[in-house]
């Protein structure tokens, strides 16, 4: 495997054996698969699970990594093209990402939305100028608008509850949020569901729609699966015999890059924050699933994350699990 | 080993099987003995020595580390219950800890005293609290109330020096510093001396008396080893014949979270600098200890430090060595 | 191996031992030859290439490493002599470097120049004094008068590049920079090429001058490998039938530690920047050789940097190589 940048690149069948090989090395660790084998880590934009997971998923099969963010030059790192560098950057990306590079068997990117340009951020960008500059495997650690390695161990996790594939409910549900967010884990969700062959309804305010480039992708995926994908603002509707509820919050593409008026927009929105009622008409075990880090008491009531409906400590283990998988069949000479 | 929070929790023959184990783990390294084993290490206060020391433990017996520090989530992590999270921070521990411990073999806690309520630290109910949330075993890296791997490695330390366990004279000496500083080590240091079997004296000016439930459980320890523990502000009578005086600040229970009113209550105490006069009346070769960071000229003066008196380096390397015991036991397979 | 401080240490013999085994390492990986091996890493100064590659060269051979970095203690590291500790620092140096140096199999120490006293900085007080209180083997990460594997990279490179080693022309040129620039690369880089026995010549402007001690030690390597080291201001002349272009900016001796003078003496300097006209008497294939980070547009045009006269990647790359052959060396039991 020479790049891991977006699950639509996939298979269903190779998607599947990569979960399989995750639950293999769950059971069966192989200590030894990657000796001596270094894993570089690119962070443009701040993490925790992430991070932490990858060192662990190297560290568990005979690897390591290292780890570099912009704070770490010494005055950051300079991106624009063409730039006279007399100020405080003393190091230009265009240098730093193919040494990083150069020092790993393979390089994990990070790199968050610009959030300038719409355009410029569905076109994942940044994340293209980033890896055309690495001259080793790639993996895609959150882009602006794509997080792989989130979406294999969220499939991961319904496989693990016995969740179906094709025919299963999953609702994708836009919350509130203080901030403006990356679209980069809902255009991944509902491109991981709909491959997985669910029929998935992403639930969402006025104003919220998914950007038509992201919905026509999923839609394209499900009808190869057997799935589909609609959207509605009606709760009760989407949740209705809802076997999943996959939470998060996005930008609202009609106000992108405008805080104030996106601010505005979602000043009546508050009530967009899960709870028990939502479940009314849901499959009575109906799972709560979230990407984390989530605020509760905002995005969802302490009763739901701390309930039995949660899966999100199973989704956010089965990160470093898919992390081996995915390092396995890139760096593994066997 | 499910977990290492207290000496107590041990019998001292346990205690002398993982010095032993230390040793042995310095004289013949086991470079594979924990073969991707991976230790997660929580920091919820900073730390040089203890973070550095676990690192290399790890990796001289094949697994490896991650580490997590508050400032490393996007805006800080909340710990408090039933908050609506719409400030700054974005994660809470109830997620953060049972996802950061999930990452690995064991975890190692490190969480200072809070300060605001003497019970509550003396319970380490911010420790208890942590722990509660994580689901493998788990070391204790300095709470609130304790530092136990501080004290195997004093232990381990005075048996190197050929100080003798039963009828060796230990003084734990209060010094002057600028900051109120935690009872984790005192409370730990009495606790360790006293359970192997010295004659403990605490010596400290008036009002800085230690707790009567570290002193209890103390001087519980001493009657099952045949040691004792008494305490005194008389200098020349305590260190009289002393073989050992471990140094340390602690703040006064009389002014606990109170900073003012400790600063000014020590303002007459600045004299409580270890120097060579302390030493009139003990035993010639009588050690000097400190668990560091130490302050020159505050805590004790140069000469002891620099002289030959002083044994804080080899209490240091002691920390690796005992760790490495501990995590030897908890996650080595055979 | 007990010390990687200064490539004059080496005999030239022993240097292209170096280089072969860092071809070897690279092309026949030994991801056990470290097993269970760590190097300390101890930053004074900050550093993004450095730190990598060692993390990368230590894992890569089965070992690991570890960091410490002054903002890392709690309230930084003290290094004055006979000081009062009641000011925000919490720990000195004569405690922190033998604990660091004792938890490793080595230590490597960066420490820039003070920049206070130009006679202090020739002599590398400041890194003598700190390796004084190390224990253990070390290695020079870069100190105020020296980079040795900077320059044993260097080295390798022109190797690979097939640039001849007695007779070839390498020309090493002070460029702008907006800050005062540290003496270690250009006077590790002068003495590289003088003892790998190549016709050096130091281009910079009046008042840039390398001090005499690092061109006397220069000459003389010269004397013994049948080079030769000149300086001259006359960049046509300098860059006739150069092989090579070694690029760096350092401090003016005449102005060192006054950062306001020598902003003023070198106003009229910023045409001292890398461009195609210098290399019109040059040898048609002449390189471009930096050790990073390089600044564009300051000290070397976009076009230069990104033609194909631009080894600086590959440079980079040969700093884990050949690191890693010096803890072979140094570590490796076998």
């Amino acid at each position: 495997m020479d790049f891991f940048n977006d699950l639509a690149d996939f298979s269903t069948a190779e998607i599947r054996e990569l979960i399989t090989l995750a639950c293999r090395l769950d059971e069966k660790p192989e200590p030894r698969a990657l000796d001596g084998k270094v894993l570089s880590l690119l962070f443009l934009s701040p993490s925790l699970r992430t991070l932490v997971s990858f060192q662990s998923a190297m560290v568990r099969m005979g690897g390591g990594t290292f780890v570099v963010s912009p704070d770490m030059s010494i005055h950051g790192l300079e991106s624009r093209s063409g730039i006279v560098m007399d100020g405080v950057a003393a190091e230009h990306i265009h240098e730093a990402v193919p040494v990083i590079a150069s020092y790993g068997d393979a390089i994990g990117i990070r790199a968050f939305a610009r959030r300038e340009n719409l355009d410029d951020d569905l076109a994942d960008r940044e994340f293209r100028e980033l890896i055309a500059l690495a001259d080793t495997p790639y993996i895609n650690m959150e882009s602006a608008i794509n997080h792989p390695c989130q979406s294999l161990a969220d499939w991961k996790t319904m496989d693990d509850l016995g969740l179906p594939a094709n025919g299963g409910k999953f609702v994708q549900s836009w919350t509130w949020h203080p901030q403006p967010m990356p679209l980069a884990v809902p255009a991944a969700t509902v491109q991981m569901a709909a491959m997985r062959g669910m029929d998935v309804t992403v639930l969402r305010p006025e104003g919220f729609e998914l950007p038509d480039t992201i919905m026509d992708k999923a839609r394209q995926a499900a009808a190869m699966s057997g799935g589909s994908v609609t959207e509605t603002d009606d709760r009760a509707d989407a949740m209705k015999d809802g076997q999943v509820i996959y939470v998060n919050s996005w930008s609202s593409a009609r106000h992108y890059a405008n805080k104030r008026a996106e601010d505005k927009f979602k000043l009546e929105l508050r009530d967009w924050c899960v709870d028990e009622p939502w479940f009314e008409n849901a499959a009575s075990d109906c799972r709560f699933m979230h990407c984390l880090p989530v605020r509760r008491g905002v995005t969802v009531t302490d009763r739901i994350l701390d309930g039995s409906r949660s899966v999100v400590v199973a989704e956010a283990r089965n990160r470093m699990l898919v992390q081996m998988a995915v390092l396995h069949q890139m760096l593994s000479s066997s």
